[in-house]
């Protein structure tokens, strides 16, 4: 199952006056929230026992005062999570906790192992029995099935020797909160110290909200091991390149998070600025999709001179439960959510900033909106270099026959959205921007070369060389 | 964990128009109610897929019409619960579902077994993992630990051999619906005939509610295999004694079911008549505690020609939100429950009948409560013996030290009571009422002596011979 | 609009320790649940301020400890309802609050009048708008018309004056609680001693449930004050005949209220007898169609000397968001609701004993599911005269066209349910279970004579004599 | 009662296909919901009935498929309401309707009468009756009135005549749309053109959504009815000078409405501008507060020729029922809700960008924030001069006692916030900004210069002419 996800993991001092880790898990969710709006869970260790609550709904909803107190002790892990298969089920939900021989263990996850399938059928061909969808059910049983046979850290070896995909994990186990990042630093995963001790989270904006600081991304393959106030290092696995997910740049992370050195904002300024290198194309004003294309404007309009303004108000209020008009009012839903500014757009040369275009159907509208407001002329400018291939590590995107890239030229692209003129950002130059080499980023989606071997894979057209995807050292 | 359930299972004829088992478990869930409180649940097979629903709540608050589609097949089980441990968790609501090697079966049981922390530690010994908290997982990893080496009819045999304790259980396993009865019977369970196929439950009421007919009882350990519109029987094993409970009879069940072949509201009848023949006292009416000694009372104005009165009329509004009144207002709480009818009471000698007496404190209170209404004398009459031991196959009842009967002699009963006479039934005069020999009763309860040994069991006074617990044949 | 209701005021002494009128119009609330579980409210009156809390729903669900508490003070009144008309609207529910030129009111009100649509149009006409659709709104014009133009006393006999229909009403003014009744007292009324205060209620048994001493009814036209722990009585109307509604001692009361100085279950409990008096047949076995026959029953048994039994189990999870079935299932809705006891049934000649038959549809079933049962026989005794026409003063009964007893003759109606026999109680023998003479009784719906003329009335067949409906001294 | 909401009416064609108001309605309050998000309402006529719907909570979780259905009819007017001062009751929820001799009257209401109290009083010397704490039916009782006497213009004519304060109405009267403006124009309220009608509407956005084209703003004092596809229209007042609420141009409306013929963002953008020429200062970046501060920074930012940078991020997901952590993590609820993008601001003198500053409590904790990211200087610039005195007329703002800037000097309002700089832009530059004539505006909050004689007005300091408020023509 793929899954976007934001996992966190708080281990406090036991001496620490605020001994409520969930409070602080609590504050952390709530920076992640963006990474999952599905459903939420925290569990805590208070020396004796793990608890654990989790609902569906937004961090918001789902905890009130009387429950983070019944959820006590210096140790916890939280998660916040959106299902993207539709199996939007409680007992998908996370933290999973499970009771075994030396005790109980809880695990929040965020990644997508590519093969889950064959190591549940392995685990089911030993008798093993699944109450879950989840991939962190089958982690469960396998690292259930290392501990008992070797020591702590040689089980997390032995576990990462069977995981193939991306992971990011935070586990509570014992009187330690374990993290855990897969060997090529797919998603990421980060350690702050706060008050009282210290945080591991997906993003680095969950550090700053608890008024922490960022110490550094846990490494590709280590294991970290906070306990008695201290952090425990293992690096259990060593690859020569990395596999950083470039969309967490481009779209999924917050723009305030450091993620692998490299602010997210910085990022998404600099593709801007890139964008402006790389297209031609007179215009007046920039225009960002918002809020996603927000940044990337800034620094395309920094770099360019030209204005920046704000061509569509979003309207925030716009949610779920919205009743969808008939055939009558097929434009309402766009409008609804976006509204032009026609003064800002009227007689202009707009150039439209996204961060990404998947199946072009928004992208669409939207330039039907700019158009129709009066603008002269529209040119889409993207952060993103064309998608062909979907994510097999977890983010949610279409299948190929959705991808508007996979199956259009640039130009039929560019009339199908009916713009004037269409610009992607390179390939090079999104590598650029990043700040990261290309051999440390994971540009599946873009380029149709996974940095690990996908069963079943079939959008991508020609055959290339792939890591082996278990950990070796 | 201490449970009180009630479990159905529905095989329609594939052929059948009505192809929803799904309607037909609804009602039959809605017929069972009473049996639990706290959750409920519904699981299909639709030839191809398993499905589930389950929530906290009753019947009526869980299941709309759109659910109820989305369950299709004419396969299913069901199951209603009370938790009586505290451990209301969703994850421990039923019927549990899990994937193994060969599929997905669902589960649902009623009982309790006693060696299920043994159980389930020989398990986690063998590296298993456990998410909820509840034996029918225990049985789970059992039943698939056993298809997995043996034929179906042999792995239910080996799966019994494990298990010590009450289950009555329904599974859906491929394109079977099955029922198992442990041993010594000591949950209800039947098989009626509906129109398009058949049904288990655990009261021939939810036969009668879809218009069915009662077949029989599923014998002490049997396995009943519903396929193909056929009943598929195995004697698994065969005990010389059973241990059906006899509190089924005394509170538990609806007074119309039949179970064991004994309609309930006769054995209630029966033990009105026979409480009339064992205690002497003159008095004036009858009047029963609401509603649970109703039928008891009739028996004994019927066989003692003494008017039938309603002396306490019951507040069906009470529920359990209800808003505790402070110190000054003690009283109020069993007065919103029951309200005292002055004329009838006034003056006279009133024979109060209840199905049991466990811890004493609402008896106390509605003594009080007749006498203030200006009863001359109060003869409480209990359909039940003394209970003096807790019951350790799903009953929920009090702790030893909790049990009045447990610690106080009759006449101190009495006096703490506040009654002018107390008098029980005898547990001869009980085993005589239901029609069943004592040596296929279970007891335990009001004897001490339990149909199996129960680790730690501290009540009883004295050593009892004891069957032996597994499956024998 | 139609509405059946329950009312409540209570005052308490200033000095009371228990400060909380709206903890003791919760319980009598809860005590009153039966007469109307659409909406509930209180309102309170703290000395300076008039609050009040009303919602959809039950007592129970609407009403938590902080929301009671936040109802500060020793005066209150409170409201259950319940809408024959769909008009669902929580703007109907009570009590309703106005402010006016003196002060804040609060009312309650159960009843009808039958004049309300012509007062409304009077006050209307004057310029006056209203927000609900209650008869209540249009009340609380009339009394602060007159409140601004004559004395306190005055202008409740001004009102009543106006006032054509049954009304019991409860109401703060001020630092009173004042009660009226209509002067032909339709509705029940009545004042009880509580500890600390007074208390007015629709029945005794919410007296009862606060532990107090019901003292009296309140009379007919009569305007009762409670204030500084004192009660002020005004004899406001006098009419030479009342008309107690005869249908609240044969369906709508509770049987432990006491109403108009007879017990209900007295009155219950001798048309019972009567029953046997009036209608030969014989009979093996009597038994009541629960919940509303079982009193009748009881007598029936009592007087015939025959065996009273459950035949028929009901159900009590039964609610309104029960999901139907489809034709093909087209009787289990009745068998959810009630179960046939085949034993008790099987071979027998049976009494079926009801409160009343409306439109006969639920009996047709009953009756079916007792001869299904195995009876051999089945004779109907009803507890009310055939209902031949509509109740204008605030029982939700059906149209003309849909009562069974204003169509058909008795032996079609019994061809119609399918009986052996039907014995309806006659209009004497009722009169005389009643224990109020005739002409203090409102016999309309089976009489066709109503005690005020109803404008549009065309289900009577003959012209009667009438009271003229207002009050007069 | 003080309020700030949105009003809408929507007057479709009857022979339109899209016969459905309601639907219109709806996606408009969407358009409006950051007017008011604590109820909404609909209201519509089909020809014979008025029915409304109307509930707390936002649009989105009020309405469904399914009682849009039920709300029937080609006219229809819509609310979204947010109470400031607590009274957060279904009862003040909007529309209100009315029943009166005539019919049925459905009423919005946006703004604040400043002599309802009066008025209120007045009515209830006549004897009337209040149900809500609402303005909207002191207005609805004087409206009625007026229409018993009069014709239906005039009628509003001497209405207008009455109120003294802000009032943008809709109205459902009859088989016509109704709108009516306060003489001064305070509020905002505007015709469109929509598909098969037309709609008024609290701002222009509201018409944007449906695909439809602003007409002209309601002229202060007219009265406006839609009706047979018509717009009649009657200038019942006419005032030399308006009053429009510069408020909404700062912050209250959406950038993307045009209010009195000018667009939001445009004035925005240009009190951006007119801060860089009043205000000195070196600054490196600019930086607004999001998300109320944007529009004025864009402006800046081009005016100035300085990078526009974001530097706080927002948490779109902090909601109502945030946990407020204890004091030993005080600065967590700002953090929560807004994150410093460090590197955009280290080492930077940064121009912070506000809409206004009213208690100054929030903006010191934004300035800590900016400093603790490393900021070298912070310099604030606001887009309103100092509020030095409450509004009156609808907009929630603090007493007196509250706002800062009545009760500090500028430098000291610079010490407490802990700025380097602080500008705010004067009164004549907002004028200018905002494209109005100051004698055209209510500029109260900022000068204590009222429109209106306000009764018991106790901040400004020295006395000034003011108009009359009641209507004059």
């Amino acid at each position: 199952m793929r899954e976007e996800c934001g996992v966190v993991g708080v281990a406090l001092e036991p001496s620490c006056e605020v001994n409520s880790a969930a409070l602080f898990i609590y504050y952390a969710l709530y920076a992640l929230q963006h990474r999952g709006q599905e459903s939420a869970g925290i569990a805590t260790h208070d020396g004796k026992h793990v608890r654990g609550i989790k609902e569906m709904g937004l961090v918001s909803e789902i905890f009130n005062k009387k429950q983070l107190d019944s959820l006590k002790g210096s140790l916890g892990i939280g998660h916040v999570r959106y299902s993207t298969t539709g199996a939007s089920r409680i007992e998908n939900s996370q933290p999973l906790l499970i009771n075994y021989k030396d005790g109980t263990i809880a695990i929040t996850h965020n990644g997508n192992l590519i093969n889950s399938n064959e190591l549940q059928a392995e685990l089911e061909a030993e008798g093993r029995i699944f109450i879950t969808n989840s991939d962190t059910e089958v982690i469960a049983h396998l690292l259930v099935k290392e501990l008992l046979k070797s020591n702590f850290v040689e089980a997390f070896h032995r576990l990462m020797q069977c995981l193939v995909g991306s992971y990011s994990l935070t586990l509570l186990v014992d009187d330690m909160v374990v993290a855990v990042r897969d060997p090529l630093g797919i998603k990421p995963l980060c350690i702050g110290k706060i008050d009282g001790g210290y945080i591991v989270a997906s993003e680095s904006a969950a550090v700053d909200v608890l008024g922490g600081t960022l110490i550094r991304d846990v490494r590709p393959g280590e294991l970290v091991i906070l306990k008695d106030g201290e952090i425990e290092s293992h690096q259990i696995c060593r690859h020569k390149n990395f596999a950083h997910c470039f969309f967490e740049y481009a779209y999924f992370a917050r723009p305030d998070s450091i993620i692998d050195e490299q602010l997210v904002y910085d990022v998404r300024r600099r593709i801007g600025e890139t964008l402006v290198d790389e297209h031609d194309g007179k215009v007046d004003v920039i225009c960002p999709v918002p809020d996603s294309g927000i940044t990337f404007a800034i620094g395309y309009s920094i770099k360019s001179g030209l204005d920046y303004i704000e061509g569509l108000m979003k309207n925030r209020y716009v949610g779920r439960t919205f009743i969808m008009p008939g055939q009558e009012m097929r434009d309402t839903a766009v409008k609804l959510k976006l509204n032009a500014i026609r003064s800002n757009l009227k007689g202009k040369r707009v150039a439209l900033i996204d961060d990404s275009i998947v199946r072009g159907t928004t992208s669409r509208r939207i330039v039907d909106l700019i158009r129709s407001a009066g603008a002269n002329e529209v040119h889409i400018r993207v952060g993103s270099p064309p998608i062909i291939s979907p994510c097999y590590f977890g983010i949610n995107m279409s299948t190929c026959e959705e991808l508007i890239a996979s199956n259009k030229s640039i130009e039929d692209i560019r009339l199908a959205l009916g713009a004037d003129s269409i610009g992607y950002i390179s390939i090079d130059g999104l590598v650029d921007s990043i700040g990261i080499p290309a051999r440390d980023l994971c540009l599946g989606c873009v380029t149709g070369k996974y940095p690990l071997e996908v069963p079943g894979e079939v959008c991508a057209r020609r055959p290339i060389e792939r890591a082996r995807g278990r950990c070796v050292i």
